[in-house]
């Protein structure tokens, strides 16, 4: 149910949306930030490649986060919806979770409603950060971008949603952003409900979202944020299948490296200047 | 924010989605049971028809909801985010809100989002009844179906979800459901994420959902109640669009007046023998 409750979420874990295609090799950022935020040598992470087809896709990230310092991870192979069901008490007590990328409909059509999917939001919401890069991180909000067309301008009929996994109802999420062009489907989903701050992430960019539903972003990509609360017109109700929808009012953010919004005041913030979100260690 | 939290929705209103067409003459039992539910001649009901583009249609529910015994019924004429934003003070004293058909999209886009949207979640979690037909119920729930195709088979995108007011994250509710031909759209729906269930409500078929998520049918209109949670096999993820989706395992109910369904424990039960949910005074 998610009838209306005051926010009360400050031993949540982070939320993080990741648009894909994120630094593996020579200086992987996000990843090395979310072993650090999962606790290093101490973390627990479980790798989730259920969005996959792919065969070696868990097995890679384990690999990759093994190597960044992580103490312990392993991936989680389900791939049915009775492996969903049968649950798996690891979540339970895992620092961290990473979902790959895919199609983020097959985590959805795999995993909702099962044992799984409600072990995650648990462990989120007692303090387990929560990754999802790509389709993972479509599926991490409660409304989830299933496909849609590409381009840039708002067309009604153009993005399909589904319901998602449900962490976060404070954002709508679109990947791989700027590659795709994808802003036409963001604003789309976001006319139909000007409830949202849509979040645009372009290949290795990561938003880290706080319990207190502030985030910073990280990563060489950018994240646009798209805030529609100041809309005063839209065509939406209106409009006729595939054409252009008027929205009056909308703002934008791009924001990079270091930059901060707060999706409860809608207030961005540029990133500090002199100082490297990054760790201070190595790095040209 | 929808994050995991136990459900301790004891005092809020019953919510209550009409399927549309509910019988405003002979013998309009859903609208009477509206009436009593909000205290009858103590009642103080809102009329929202932002969804309808017709000037008489919040008058016309003024006058039904009158006749029918409420002691203080007023329409609220909000036509725009403006005027939505304002909010309305009336709302967190009204015993019940009543949401009119008319267009979805038009109640999501002129109202989500704004200070209105936020009173009526605050007034249902704090017991105001609200009750919405055709649109107005479509609206109420969390994952709102905005428009689709008609005919019995799943195919995918089929149907285009958009966020709702989010009063119930139990269930996906499609209305005209025989009448338009809507199962089709409504197993897609489900099939994106099988974690709703998904409540068809034919026109003159009322679910009033109570607190502990329970809900009882009212009307000469049935509701048909798909259950996904025993799903073992969907082709949804790898469907192309316009095809068929194979659904195996899916549970199916078609719930008369008197009927009752659990959204909890997903258990139905039929009307009780010899008993008429109908308020004993008159009728035939």
């Amino acid at each position: 149910m998610s009838a209306h409750r005051e926010p009360d979420d400050t031993r949540r874990g982070q939320i993080v949306p990741i648009g894909g295609a994120e630094e593996k090799l020579r200086d992987p950022a996000i990843l090395r930030r979310f072993v650090d935020l999962c606790g290093g040598r101490s973390a627990r992470i479980l790798v989730l490649p259920t969005a996959s087809q792919l065969p070696h896709t868990g097995r890679r990230y384990a690999e990759l986060l093994t190597e960044l310092g992580a103490g312990e991870v392993r991936a989680l192979a389900v791939d049915s919806r009775e492996e969903a069901d049968a649950g798996d008490a690891s979540v339970g007590e895992a620092t961290g979770v990473f979902l790959t990328g895919g199609n983020q409909l097959r985590l959805s059509t795999t995993i909702g409603g099962t044992a799984l999917a409600s072990a995650l939001r648990s462990a989120n919401a007692a303090g387990t950060h929560i990754a999802g890069t790509s389709a993972g991180a479509a599926f991490l909000c409660e409304h989830m971008i299933a496909f849609g067309r590409s381009g840039s301008i708002p067309r009604a009929d153009m993005v399909t949603l589904a319901p998602g996994l449900g962490l976060t109802n404070a954002v709508i999420i679109d990947q791989h952003f700027r590659q795709r062009d994808r802003l036409g489907r963001l604003l789309t989903a976001l006319a139909y409900n000007p409830f949202h701050v849509g979040l645009g992430l372009d290949e290795d960019a990561a938003a880290f979202i706080g319990p207190d539903d502030r985030f910073s972003v990280l990563g060489s990509g950018a994240i646009a944020v798209v805030d529609p609360s100041r809309l005063s017109h839209s065509s939406m109700s209106s409009a006729k299948r595939r054409q252009a929808v008027c929205l009056i009012g909308l703002q934008l953010h791009i924001l990079t490296e270091g930059a901060t919004f707060d999706l409860r005041s809608r207030i961005a913030e540029p990133p500090a200047a002199g100082e490297s979100p990054r760790a201070a260690a190595g790095g040209a």
